[in-house]
């Protein structure tokens, strides 16, 4: 099987942890056969929101179907 | 909002600016909701071109639908 | 708007998530207007200290007033 | 012409050639136009394969039609 | 005093922060004089595993006895 | 002559150029002795502007006086 | 389970292949429970060898027993 | 056909495009069948120069005659 | 306690070490509470000089009173 | 002893190992006493070839006669 | 030969090169069939010390034996 | 004036500092107008030599006449 990674960005108001769980979320509606996740950035946005948001940016891999 | 990274790599026989921005107008053809720009790459092509060709990599950001 | 980044370094005795804000908490004390925090390492310091000390250095962009 | 670039992990159990084959082999059954192939990461399965699986992550650049 | 860095890599179900002090406890089980960690990677596992489970890999320094 | 390094991000609506002149600007405005910059990263801003913002973030080195 | 990733360098006159696989040898035969390499590095030795050797300096991950 | 690559380094008070330029200039006086070239930095001197220099380091590839 | 890094280059037409202690020496002279440094860059200037001199970039770490 | 390096790109349509020994089997054609050889990078070009061309670029370490 | 490689820690109240040195005496109290060193990173501890402690962290690669 | 780099590696059995005065003389011998010298990388031989040799690898920038 050969897998094809793309890069997402997720956030939360609550955690890293949650920023991550964020974009697996968003990831699973739309892709099939997901296997592992990287994280490659965390950050926080303060200006443009009301309160912290907590950023990450992943690297999702997923099988592609033969 | 969730973000994903799509990486491009545009050029122009003039500038870096403008290989910049021809990945950009690409990008913008189909994609909606564009959002930021990293440089990743700059580079120029001699061999099988007439003229020098201004070459960038970038990381384009847009914001998935929900 | 020109931005400035400077490198804190934060701590707490429970998450990763704590140390980050610990540094921005004391960022705000002093700088105004911080626009975004961008995560550079996380660890945990074991010997000197009476629990696990997570630890997150962090660069903040504050804008510049004019 | 705008290229893109997307990554791919293609496996072997022969060599590192191979699995990189695997890679290309796979791109050329959805996309036109490719144009360049660049090495990200070698690597090997052991613990949940029969056999050592030579693993390669690589990026695939192709043109992007007008 | 001379140190020695290990890489360790632990995992929880709950968060990152589990994750290192996971790797963390199994360091102290077996080596004396632990110092300091430092976070090289952090991922999570989807596939081969019944609830997301995030991983972090860690250095774990410590002190060599004379 | 020790020198200091400060991180800045300036911006512009035309050019790269444009935006690491801005940054040094600003840096001239404040500091005395500057005397290289190192370009750290170039972007593009696109959302929240009304036409595309190319910034650079920049490194200002200038000497400290006795 | 807790994983620990040591640094081997292996080598053959024949292929990047062999030298990967010489490291997993060596492994194989004291440490229980490998699940996956990545490879570091690779290089040829010249000047000390009567031919090309191939090298490969690779991470090796096992997994710790409770 | 094997290429080899040379750094250069080219300055212009105009621009990075023409910095760049500059070095390629210079290495088509002395080397036949330019290729490509890559960016590796982006600098500005400015203490000991009488207005802003914008520099360029590059990567230039040339094929080896037989 | 929060830390606070600040980046500076001593240098020496003696050593490598004396251009660290260049550095640190002028750290000291203006910031209080220094807590350890990390060595980024050494370089030789020749050019502009009478005889080598050795330079250090180091980042500076001093804890930020409360 | 001082040793030079030189950066040299080599190729094959049959594997890497081939390419890194194309660069090599050109090196050792002008230069002398050759010691040790670092790849840098691997790729594979497509599109202006017939068959997949694997490419290597390798750093190769020579002694400079006194 | 398969080479395994450790990261060590040496320290000294003199220069960089003691703290090097530092490290391999202690490599070489327990392992045998040393071959080489990479330096991985200097700093200096000044907070918890009575006087400068330069710091080096290195990479030891010794020979297996079979 | 364009300035070209190369990639030297010179040696002592005293310190680093020799090992890259090591490389800067070998360099003075053969090449006009040299300006600035950036360390790349610090190792010690151990295995083919009869004391601790210090080793240095540098890029030796220099002018290239016009």
């Amino acid at each position: 099987m050969v897998f094809k990674k793309v890069t997402l960005m997720g956030s939360s108001t609550e955690s890293f942890d949650d920023a991550v769980d964020d974009a697996i979320d968003r990831a699973e509606e739309t892709l099939h056969n997901l296997h592992w996740v990287e994280v490659e950035e965390l950050g926080v946005e303060l200006a443009s929101v009301e309160q912290r948001e907590y950023q990450a940016e992943v690297e999702v891999a997923f099988g592609l179907e033969d």
